[in-house]
């Protein structure tokens, strides 16, 4: 059996901190000012590209027990990644942060998902370039993001169906994604070799209804309903750079 | 195969927090006093609306290791769940407690659910309105949560099932639970796309008894015995504003 | 499938703690001493029912790193159990103290338990009701406890048996039982809707050596080898309340 | 099916411990020296059986994150098992370490393990004896433990095989055994009742890879294929106890 | 069925630490200065096998929350990888980084892998001695490391193959990674008997995109697809001994 082929496009880093609020309370006050504007340049820097780098950054504060805040960064290079994970960590709020989750992944498009009539550069087409570095909507207010795999299981076995029949399933699961279209952006990056499940979705919207919406009704598509293991789910609202200094209570 | 249309009514978080004693302990006197005060005001506020929003607020303490407290919010903005949140674990109790557990979810019912002769504005029907915005059972002095999915697992797969035979199989899920109208109020809440299981379930009664009873009946209808994976489940009473200060020792 | 009918008792609380000797180094000497008989009050007074209250307490060391203290309460009231927890948890040993497990039950008689020509009102039969509300051989040395459920998993799922399989099974397996009697007491409580698993199994013995016996020949009964799935089992001995103090090295 | 009978010996408590360095390094200078000496006496008390008991102490440093520490005791009372465990604990270095993992069992022998023409009393047989009260090969410089489970899964069910059946694949996966004899001593302990896995494995060589070559050859017996489910594997080289200061720091 | 034949060479510690910045902050000034020389001595050490051993050692940091550091030394002797282990541990900087992760394994080629024509001596042919005793390609800036067993599940079980089929499939994952040749280095170590899984997989390469490639790729192989079972997934960039000091803040 032959794999699909890929096109990736930016290396992704999903870095999913946990506030201590009492490291946060035991650092002198003078300290506390500093840290939570240090946190707040680096963020925005990040966002801005301020090394004149290639990319996108945006930030989440997240919804429930899991994570506090999750940093979302896209580079050409996994170094820049470490980079900006190691910058953070090592900043004056490092320390009354702790890394609760991450998710390393690189952003892919299936060469199959070009329009009709792209000729052979598929890689070249705009379109597949604006989905290998997209542009995100980083002025929806919520994003969710989780991972999954395909399953390997008994007579459901992803990798054992025929190229056409998988080919098939991903179809009708993309038609289904279409209908959410102009309400929620969806962002497939792939993490074999990079991490320990398959695949991240990440997806946003201004309306965290059409997340449920979305998963909730992919899920009777026979390659969810079949074929997909879910990791753990995250739900944020997006925390913009100005946002950022309060946030850390500075 | 076609999801089943579903109406949602409020957002809801379950805030599942673990007393630190020692940390509390570590606290001094006259900080004890104001911050079990400062609690006991937040979850007041909450659960009397006093910022004049809609919604529900309410409070528990558990039995057993798995949490302390269980602040359970309804909202119709996942925002003011996370302004809940934060806001709680920013107050001085917040480093006092830590979050062990928490649950992302929104009020869902069946579009099937109303009485038959509704007409087509389902979602208009008085029946359906007051199960998307509960009046919860704030007199009832037990509660339990709990986490649940349907299975997907070889010939156990309810996303592969026909619509029809689904729709009986809840029927006579629902049968069971009728039985115990005037024991058990129910309240079902979606968290596909929002949290790690499919649905949160979440009960009141004035007599825990009656929960062991409810989900041991159920686990021999069709649609649990085949069907329900279950989550951690989570049982307390109820913890009414007045008692706060006392609960946190001040 | 019907549920088959069952009758319960007090319910039940397993306390399982961690005692944590760095933090009790850390008390002052006199505060040690204090905590210590506090500590046994505490149990002293639970296991002699001093409120005035109906149940049963007992009081075990733990074999292993899992747990070192298991408290295991019965009650009418669940409100009854969480007092005599918090009770625990907010005494002075409680900071040098953590709740690593707990299970929270009822104790649970099937009403064919009864024996033959016991009429209509099975409840009120004493054999009924001495199991109902049992006593605890309090004497005995060891104790074993784990927490179980039935397996529903393909062709292997309790819940899809008929009523009388299921009787047929059950019987065998309490024939099992039955040849331990005198050397091993079984109290089985029932946590549906209240905890993680099914079922609670405590076992009183003498000679820990009868555990392993039990166990191990129930195991190829049909029921155990298809159907039951064990969770984690914790041992230990007797610790009577005059030994509380000591215990806690006061 | 009844379950096949069995002989035991002594009980055994495998103790895993990890050290703590921070916790060491903040104890004063004197009290490390005075901990590493009483630390070095509670071992070689142990393995000297200085108190006149029966049985076998010995004590490894193991590889590896998951635990610094192992200290293997065989008793014939519960009891003294719980003692040695808990007498470390309240040690000086027992604030200095923490219990990762342990595993209570007891030594285990098939009654069919007796050579032909033992006659009836199969346990007094000296081949029996030297099973069930063995001489653990206390110079070999390496141990490797695990815990195991035989699978009730399906149509891999080790419980609903027949008598005959269970006893021929044990035999075969005895004769891989033998083809070790010389290189590995091989302990094997049941836990049902005991603990959260059926059995217990302990491998003593002088050659580490000989743990490898044993475990893989054995994978390909039915027995293991088949039917085996592997818990969590330790290894750790032997620490005498004139070592037990020097490992400490002391 | 009988095992297949395997040659073993040096033994192998992935040793995988989180830097504890908040410990680092917490030491005086001087030193940490201290501490960070000495690690860095000590992991140049290692690499420079200045003690006048063989083997290999190579240092590395990683992305993401699973962890900061991770060190993989070669060695003849497992007594030598403890050493290694625990020089590192007890160093300065040991307090400051914790071992979240470690795998055990030693380095295993099928004795069928060697080249036919080499004659009956197949461990000494040069081309299995290359693979045995293998230089890593320490120029490498990434590595991907992680765990793996062959299922055996129901009709997927790998150990109930015969061996020609066994074979068969194998090679067909030989020539999978043998298209990633000059792009990824593969070295495979088993861990049978020494830790969780059964092997090892540590791939070097400067692209970390060939990672993705090269194991999505063998998904789609039946070996992969019907029998492998994935451990956690750890990716790092290349740390050189002179990087040390620096990435400890000294």
């Amino acid at each position: 059996m032959s794999a699909p082929e890929t096109l990736e496009g930016w290396f992704a880093l999903h870095d999913l901190r946990r506030f201590d609020g009492a490291a946060w309370d035991r650092m002198p006050a003078p300290d506390r000012e500093k840290a939570a504007a240090e946190a707040r340049d680096l963020i925005a820097d990040a966002e801005a590209l301020t090394d004149g780098g290639i990319g996108l950054s945006i930030t989440y504060e997240m919804v429930g027990h899991k994570a506090d805040l999750m940093m979302i960064h896209l580079r050409p290079d996994m170094t820049q990644l470490h980079d900006l994970e190691q910058g953070f960590d090592r900043s004056m709020v490092g320390s009354c942060t702790s890394r609760v989750y991450s998710y390393l992944s690189v952003i892919e498009v299936s060469r199959h998902a070009a329009p009709q009539g792209t000729g052979s550069n598929v890689e070249d087409s705009p379109y597949i370039q604006a989905r290998l570095y997209p542009e995100l909507p980083e002025n929806s207010r919520f994003v969710c993001f989780y991972p999954m795999s395909k399953r390997r299981q008994g007579d459901d076995n992803w990798y054992l169906l025929g190229g056409s029949e998988r080919a098939e399933l991903m179809r009708a699961h993309g038609r289904t994604g279409r209908r959410y279209a102009g309400k929620v952006t969806q962002v497939v990056t792939g993490s074999m070799g990079l991490d320990d499940w398959e695949w991240g979705v990440t997806l946003f919207s201004d309306d965290p209804l059409q997340f449920k919406k979305l998963v909730y009704e992919m899920r009777f598509d026979d390659v969810s309903a079949r074929f997909a293991e879910f990791g753990p789910f995250f739900v944020g609202k997006r925390l913009v750079p100005e946002g950022v200094g309060r946030w850390f209570g500075g």
